[in-house]
């Protein structure tokens, strides 16, 4: 299988780009004039697919049941009850719409966190996205439920990696610090280190996940993570909006990896990340929409917009975080915080590649390609997705698009009543 | 002319809108079974067209010619080097092109302040927005060219009435009490009193802006607009950051509209406005994008998201500015600050109508119309736009849209390398 791109714009030149198997083959000069799939670029360019590194998808659905309550009261009242409630089947749908969503977005790759997540396999294998699934893990501080919820995980990680897909890989998800216990962590670390799973957790989300940190281990959170030795390349830390200067060195030296979860944080009034001291120490840090509870959409255009105005506004400073750093986060950083092999438009990359439509009026006109997908543009100037060398939407056309909606949508309002 | 509309979601129920001329002249039960124009209002919402209340329309020309630059540096090395070389033509296609975006975004009116808005009159008028258009008043604080500026503002205000119909107003555009004289104030404040025209300026943007004023009028910015007797309902006053709860009193006691633009805000690193206190005080505050140059798109949609998690995050608090109020400020809010008889679907409002596509990915399930509204939606999900009785746009065409985006892409490539 073959797919050739003519004349579409590529980092300010036109070119074309020649897709062999799974792979970019060539671009530009020694790409061919024939191919299984020939895809007319004009108009518009082609950038790597994006990477969302952290979301619990198929809460897309609870998309718009509730929203600005206080944080307890969301999750105590409204969105744990009915996580209580959910069943595989809905979890298949839900992530069936965020895939979909997803792809019309632009994103060919996503870290995921939720439950009964072989049903969330199943849904990205059919839908052709990359993904690395973690079921979340929540022992409420007790080590003999996490023994049982350890077991849990491992024959989940079975199910997932027996979809038999390269696309999916398995990784292991203590949710939080303050929701699992020290054993569990550590058998968790344990884990990871015997057989290589990479490691998803949230962290220093909210001020009071530091202080009851402080509280009740006597250190804050990243060097709680460091006592149980979890600082590591394999460790992937969603928010962390609050961080000391001592521990944002701990986790450049450890090479933990960061995902921003700007909307996220602003939604829930959680705080902003220190991002010009996590990338002036080094640190990998990656973007993530958060799930669709508490965003509410995976747009990742918008959060890449998100990303760039909440740094200019929290450091009242408009150069810092500019569009092309921006862009990076959301390709290159987010492939490498995943181990993925794209990220960039070079031949022998995996071809994860997207196309941009520039008729569009708010890509107009064309001084900067960068400054208009960060500052102008939504997901819906993606016009053609291709992930792993397969075409997953044309013309912004996914097959089966009505069907999912619908299914997920009878599927979120069954949950939303449910007794 | 009539236009029903069939079938459609308003406010949660399923009924039909009956258009006559250009007011909205039943809904429900009273509604027609024939028209001039059926619109199929399956599995679409009604709600009132988006009112923008800052916006410099033909700064389309320069979006993405300059992001990521300190305020000043922006200002005095890339924009208004650019603005100095701006010819009536590229104000025609500028603003062409933003009526477009506007439309294919569910706005039906805004208020505009930039040059050669004789211009940008007859670019509305053909586009069939509605708009009220400000000459923008720059007299560097030198009265003599106040003098003169003030006779181009009186000719120009006679060339936009002279396009003839009811959706354009005239306003003056006093551009910020930093860059015009107290004379040219006192003149304008006289010209508004004796004719009626509305006022529309920048104000307390800055921090910056606010210790100017301090040092050279020796008072904080809205004390001082009180003092040349400028605080009145026909005050609009576009971004108030930085206000003391007494200019807050005074601007409530004034009946002053305020127009917040929350992207512009944290783009240009300039500050939150404070919303809790403005609204506890009773100021009316609605939405703007501000110029696509600090923003970079004309998407009220987008603002809307941006207004709610921008309070939420500078407050630290999740409840701030909840879905329903968004919605009010982009609609209801935005008429009334532009003495627009729209804002609500009720029968005898005017008739600027948008549908919102439910089929959308990202607006399914469909717990809370509001909620997705505000934190799923972007334009993008606008079907059909209807503004003073007449279609402008349906299942997101516009007639002539490629001819706009390429005119004022060559405006605006011409502009950016003229010397």
């Amino acid at each position: 299988m073959s797919i050739l791109i003519k004349d579409v714009l590529v980092d300010g030149s036109l070119t074309s780009i020649y897709i062999e198997g799974n792979r970019i083959a060539a671009i530009g000069g020694k790409a061919r004039v024939e191919a299984d799939t020939v895809i007319d670029g004009k108009q518009k360019a082609a950038i790597p697919g994006f990477v969302n590194t952290h979301t619990h998808a198929a809460m897309t659905l609870l998309r718009s049941y509730a929203d600005d309550l206080p944080l307890q009261e969301w999750l105590e009242k409204a969105i744990w009850p009915r996580e209580a409630k959910i069943e595989p089947q809905d979890i298949y749908w839900g992530t069936k719409l965020a895939c979909l969503e997803m792809i019309k977005g632009g994103t060919t790759a996503f870290n995921d966190m939720y439950f009964h997540m072989e049903h969330a396999a199943r849904a990205v294998k059919e839908m052709g996205l990359r993904a690395v699934l973690s079921e979340g893990f929540i022992d409420l501080r007790d080590p003999d439920m996490g023994e049982q919820l350890l077991k849990k995980q491992t024959s989940t990680i079975r199910k997932i990696e027996g979809t038999g897909t390269d696309r999916i890989k398995a990784a292991l998800g203590p949710h939080a610090i303050y929701t699992v216990s020290r054993e569990s962590l550590q058998a968790i670390k344990e884990l990871s280190d015997a057989k290589g799973y990479p490691v998803h957790l949230h962290l220093a989300e909210t001020r009071r996940e530091v202080e009851d940190c402080v509280s009740t281990q006597g250190m804050r959170p990243v060097k709680y993570l460091e006592s149980l030795g979890l600082l590591s390349r394999q460790l992937l830390a969603a928010h962390c909006c609050w961080l000391e200067p001592e521990e944002i060195d701990l986790l450049a030296r450890g090479g933990v990896r960061v995902s921003h979860c700007p909307v996220s944080n602003m939604k829930l009034g959680s705080g902003a990340m220190p991002y010009r001291s996590l990338r002036e120490a080094g640190v990998l840090v990656s973007l993530g929409t958060d799930g669709p509870a508490s965003n509410n959409n995976l747009d990742m255009l918008e959060s890449m917009k998100f990303a760039a105005l909440l740094q200019k506004f929290a450091n009242a400073d408009p150069t810092v975080l500019p569009a092309a750093e921006v862009v990076e986060m959301a390709t290159l950083g987010g492939a490498r915080a995943l181990g993925i092999d794209s990220g960039l438009l070079e031949e022998g990359r995996l071809a994860d590649v997207i196309l941009i439509d520039l008729r569009r009026p708010e890509l107009n006109p064309l001084h900067d390609l960068k400054s208009l997908l960060v500052f102008s543009a939504h997901g819906n100037v993606v016009d053609t997705v291709i992930c792993d060398g397969q075409v997953l939407m044309r013309a912004r056309k996914v097959p089966g698009e009505a069907e999912i909606v619908r299914k997920a949508s009878e599927a979120g309002r069954d949950l939303a009543s449910r007794e």
